[in-house]
This record gives structure tokens, sequence and C-alpha cells, in this order.
């Protein structure tokens, strides 16, 4: 099945390369035959890494890998491959981290625990490890600073359009670079639509900083996007720091010295997340979702991801349909204190319902205008506290039932 | 738009009169121009009532009324539309309910708080009370004790089929009558699609007693189906025992005597509420998720309810792909204990894989024969514990997007 790319695709910014980064594509046929798919990134020794992982109980092998490596705080290479998610696979999953951690080692001359991995594609197949080991050294032979653009491409499944995003900052008087790339599309979905992302900076920071980054960064992004409600066993977002830039040193805790990196990583997160949504399997709207008055910002969260995920609030949307007696549904169902009587309803920045009914004399002709785009906003009102919260979802159609209904046949 | 009949439906059974009860359908064109829309059932003085109502915290006036009026513990007479559900429509929802109770009260000469009421449609929009009201009294002239199937048919909305079901049980050496009635399609969904059931007896029996038999009944039967994860404002299960059968006197407390009853409504609920399943907007596969193994049974219950609403798995069986991987996925998800390594997994009795990994020789011949029939079997082994738990829902499909995308237009 040929699936047609997003209407709501971007197109790929230009990538700087990252001194200390080089990354190679290449068609190791691990699955895909006419493609690359898989993705080795080479990294200057001392480079340290942070990272976060899909919550799933049952993650993969090479989660459970990454986790473990992540103890180090450095990196030499990242290894991922796309086709076979290297998921359920038991004793043999483990064994094939091992394996590609070790032969990736003795070709870079580093640890095994200083090489990262991540696989994406079918759960339950075995990863056919002899083929994978056997590409490395044709694809560590590609090397390039410049293949940002390349490896957007080799890491995708389902996706429909490569992801990536980059920024600079200050840090100090030196300006440092930071690039991401990500696939998924099916966010927090399995199978082809595993969420993973890799970013690379040329600033130096120390590893217990740049965790403290990256879990704050992530919670205002990629936590902030659903497309199905499924969690992959597989999500991973890694983010390395070569310090091939002199600037001043950043304490181990990280701090003021990092607002700027931190306002740019935001950025660089924030912006590939939308594009999973963007992504999202059938996807033909992007929602953006904003609670506000809620008894707090975790209770604003639960409501923003219960309409986010709501099955009917979604399809009300592919339907062009301002449907807000099923937002008021998914807002009771999240559990959170809420009144009905009490809440209020926005599309496009139009008031439907004020204080638990539809406001007299509404016109709906300009949220019939706003529905009919391609970005739709809805904003819920809970009228108890001033917890907010934003989260990004896109709308349920025809073409995830094409995509997941018939996916490995 | 026209939805064809659900392929799983199964036809309504015979369904004898109640003594104490008689009901009515009428066209009131409240909604529907060429349908019966409302429903009215009499009661005997007398008659005890016990109810359940949607746990979402936005619900409709209709259900804040019943709630207010259980606490009597005698009803008199159930009046309930199809089209508008009164949900979200602020004060004067509070007052459609008060007015229809206070009219219907005095055509039938009973208390306002003895009259039950249930609507189901539409959120959002002023249930025209008028035209309620005005239609009471030709309604209520057309009572008649031989009336469930017209009843089963009028309050029906999205449904493809009316559902009824009916069994009898020994109270002492007297044999007493259950009769019961639902509708339903998106169960645990708004608009159209709310969960309504009414049951009646000619047992007599307590109303304390009545609550605590129809809780737990629910809590094995429409609390363990789901269509897709949303949860109505307006779902209603009410329970009515007339007493007009002379049996042994029920403590108000229940008890051994109620034995043989319990498990007679327990089928009752459990037959309803599995028509609900068969019903589910764009259903084309029934359903049934088991899972053994569990810390809990609790546990268990949660853990198949996540894959029961996982899109991803509803998504597969519709294509008819046994993959597994997307139930490891929603166990994971689930947030229970759970080990990878000690998952199992069977699809219509045949096990696909075991403690973590595929069986080795796994044929997948009887489990791709299986997948190709309307009713669909997954048990999944946590390998923790004793804790069990089994669950029903249905495939998600096209015929789920083109009824709710395109539902109010």
């Amino acid at each position: 099945m040929s699936i047609p790319v997003s209407p709501l695709a971007l197109p790929l910014p230009e990538m700087p390369p990252i001194a200390g980064v080089a990354c190679a594509s290449h068609a190791a046929g691990i699955r895909y035959k006419t493609r690359d798919d898989l993705t080795v990134f080479r990294f200057v020794p001392g480079t340290t890494v942070a990272g976060v992982f899909t919550r799933n109980l049952c993650p993969g092998a090479p989660v459970d890998w990454c986790r473990a490596a992540l103890k180090g705080g450095k990196a030499q290479a990242l290894v991922v491959n796309a086709g076979n998610a290297n998921v359920f696979t038991g004793r043999a999953g483990r064994e094939a981290c091992e394996r590609t951690a070790a032969e990736t080692a003795k070709l870079l001359g580093c640890k095994p625990k200083e090489v990262f991995i991540a696989s994406t594609g079918v759960i339950g197949e075995r990863l056919p490890t002899d083929v994978l080991v056997g590409a490395l050294p044709a694809a560590l032979a590609k090397l390039d600073a410049d293949a940002w653009a390349s490896a957007a491409s080799s890491i995708m499944t389902t996706d429909t359009f490569p992801k990536g995003a980059t920024r600079t900052a200050k840090i100090g008087e030196a300006t440092v670079t930071i690039c991401g790339i990500a696939k998924g599309s099916g966010m927090i979905a399995p199978d082809m639509a595993t969420m993973l992302s890799f970013v690379a900076t040329d600033a130096k920071i120390p590893a217990a900083a740049l965790q403290k980054l990256l879990s704050k960064g992530t919670a205002k992004s990629f936590n902030c996007v659903t497309v199905d409600s499924d969690t992959s066993t597989s999500d991973t977002l890694l983010l390395f720091a070569t310090g091939q830039v002199k600037h001043p040193r950043v304490p181990a805790e990280g701090g003021a010295i990092l607002k700027d990196f931190a306002r740019a990583l935001g950025e660089v997160l924030h912006e590939l997340a939308l594009m999973v949504a963007r992504d999202g399997e059938g996807a033909q709207k992007l929602i953006t979702i904003d609670v506000t008055g809620a008894v707090s910002a975790k209770s604003a969260y639960r409501i923003a991801m219960a309409v986010a995920n709501s099955p009917l609030v979604k399809t009300a949307i592919a339907g062009e349909d301002a449907n807000w007696g099923r937002i008021v549904m998914a807002v009771g169902k999240a559990g959170e204190p809420a009144d009905r009587d009490k809440l209020s309803i926005a599309v496009g920045g139009t008031w439907m319902a004020r204080e638990g009914g539809v406001i007299p004399g509404y016109d709906e002709t300009p949220v019939v205008a706003h529905m009919k785009g391609r970005e739709v906003e809805i904003t819920v009102d809970i009228g108890l506290g001033t917890g907010k919260a934003r989260v990004w979802t896109c709308d349920l159609t025809h073409g995830y039932i094409d995509i997941n209904g018939s996916y490995r046949s």
C-alpha cells in the first residue's frame, strides 16, 4: 500500500553539520529491499548523552539496552534500524543488542556501552542480526558530517515525510547549534509508527544537566502530542552533546547559563513533536487543544489529552463538524474536576458555549469556516481555577483505518 | 446516511408481558419525523427501582434527575425520548426534566419523583419540552402490557437492530420473569450512541436489595463492554420490580433467596451488553478478550480494557491480521504489572507467543482462519498471578469513521 504524503507535511529545513557528529545511511536489507534502513551516527569521544523512553511496560530490547547504557553518560555511536522493532523477541532480542553494540564498538574502538541502539518496525519478529552487523562496515565507511537529511529519511517507516529541526543558541558569548531528526506517525503507537528522535549539539554539557534539559523539554513537546492514544514499545529520544564549541563551563547541574540553550532545545523538540502529529496516520487536520481554568496544570493536561484521544472528537473534526457536545463528553470522561455548568468551549477563537450552555444567538459561520481549514483550534475553559495545558493531535480518518487495518498484509 | 444492519445482529427474542408493567411508543416529532421517538412505561404503584449511571463528570440533566429520584426507591413511570440528549443545556435542561416529571405525574396521579427520565441524542440542543409534554396524553393512551418490542425500537438512535433479553428465575417455589431492552452502539459514547437499558421484573424486591443486584450485575456486563473508549454523558440503566408475583419475602439486604434471580438478571444484562458490542458503530467482528495470570482481578480488567480500547488492536482485527505485537503494546500501555518475558498470547485458542517470544515453529493457519470469522477471541496470560477478567469489544472499521465523521451533517 502506498501512502500519500500528509497534506500537513512541512519541508525539511537546511540542517548544518554539528562539529563532532557524522552520520550515514545504508541499504542493509534488514526488511526493506529498495531503500536505506540502517542509520549510524559517530560521535567524537567525550560526547555526553541523555535520553527519555517509552513508558510502555513491555518495551523493546533496544530500550532496555539504552536505559542501561545511559548510566555511563557517554556516547560514541548510535545504530538505528527501520523495519524491525526487535520487540517481544525474548533472549534473542537482548543478544541482538549486545552483539550490535559489541561489533560497532570493535569497529570504532570504543566501549559497547558507548553504543546506543534504536529499532523501529514490526514487533515479534527476530532481528536478522547477521545482516545488520554484516552491513556495519559499509555503513561506517560512508560517515559524513553533512548527512542529516538522508538520516531523517532512512529512519522512517510509515512516515510520509522526513522530519528535522535546527536552532542556534548562545552559551555565554559562544554560539552553539542544535540539530534534530524524528520519525513517527502514529506517535505513541507501535509497529511501524514508533516515535524515534535523535538530537545533537556541539555544546559541552555534562550528562546530568543534559538529562534535566531533555526531560523538561520533552514534557512540553513530545509528551503533549498524541495520535491514537496507543503507546509504542520503542519510543526513544536521545540527545548528544559533543562539546566541540568553546564556551564558559556548564556546571553539572546546569542552571542559568543554559537558559538560551533550553529555549532553543525546547523549540527543536516542539517542532519535531508537531511534525509527528502532522504526519499522524491518515491525518488531514492538525488539532491544537488548549485547556484553561482547570484546578491545576496536571488536571488541565489530563483533560486536554482526553479530548485529544477521543475517537468521537477526532472523527467529528475529520467530518468538519464543530460538535462541541463531544468535547463536553470528553472533558467529563477525563475524570478530572469539571462542572458541566461552568464549561465554556471555543473553536477557532469563536466561543460556542459558555457556562454550560450554547451562547444565545450563536452564529456558527466563522466556526464552520475554521473547521474547513488544515489547522483546528479548540479551547476549553473549565471555569474552576488557573491550571492550563496545550496539546496537539490530528483527526481520525479513513486513512488511519487503511494504514492500520492492512499493515502487515 | 443510512446505516446497514450490523452483521453481528441477533433477533429480538419473544418478550412476555411483565405483570404490573405497561408501555407505549409514540411518534412525538421531538427530532425524528417518521418514527416513534417517545417511549413511556407505567409501573404499578409500589414498584421499586434501582439504577446505575454514567461515570462521566458532565452528565445530562436526566441523569441528575434520576439520581435524585432514585433516593425514594419507588417508580410509577419512565419517560424516554430519542434524538435529543438534553445534555449541556443548562437551566433549561433541568427545567425540562422537572416539567416532564410534573406533567407525567399529574396525568398518572403519582409523585413527580416517581417519574424517571432518560434522553438520548444530540448534545447541546434544547429539548422541545412543549412537544414532549404535549405528546404525553396520546402516548399514555396507548399503554399496553405487550409492547416490549416496539419500546426496544423506539429508544434506538444509531442502533441498527433492537435489543432485548428475557429470563425466568425461581424465588422460593415461585417463578418470576425478567425482561430488558437496551440501546447503544457506540457504548460508552455520546450523541446518538448513548447506552440506555431498562429492565423490569414481576418479583417483589426491596429497593436496597435491587440496587445491590444491579450494581453487581453491571460490573460483569455493561462495564465489561467498550466500543471506542468514549464515555457517554447519558448512560442509564434502570431496573424496576413490580412485586406482582407472590413469593417468600425478600429481606431489605437481599441474600441467598435471590441467588437464582441474580443469575437470571446477570444473564439478561450480559446478553444486552453483548448486543451493544455487536451493534458497535461500524462493527464487523465481536471481540472477546480474556486476561489471565494478572496480579489481581482489577489489574486483569484494566489490561483487558487497554487491549479492547486500543485503536491499533481494533484496526488490526478489522484487517483480519493476528498482529500480536499490538496486543503486547496494549498490555504494556495499561500501566499494570506485566513482564514482557512472561507474556503469552493466544488467538482463537491457538497460542502464538509464550513467555515473551513467538512459539518456535508456530503455524498461523488456524489463527488466520479464526480471524476471518465474525467472532474473535484473544487470550493474554500475564504469567504473574491468578487475576482474570473478560471483556468484549468490536473492531474499528471504515464504518465507524463514516458514522461519526458525518453525523450531524
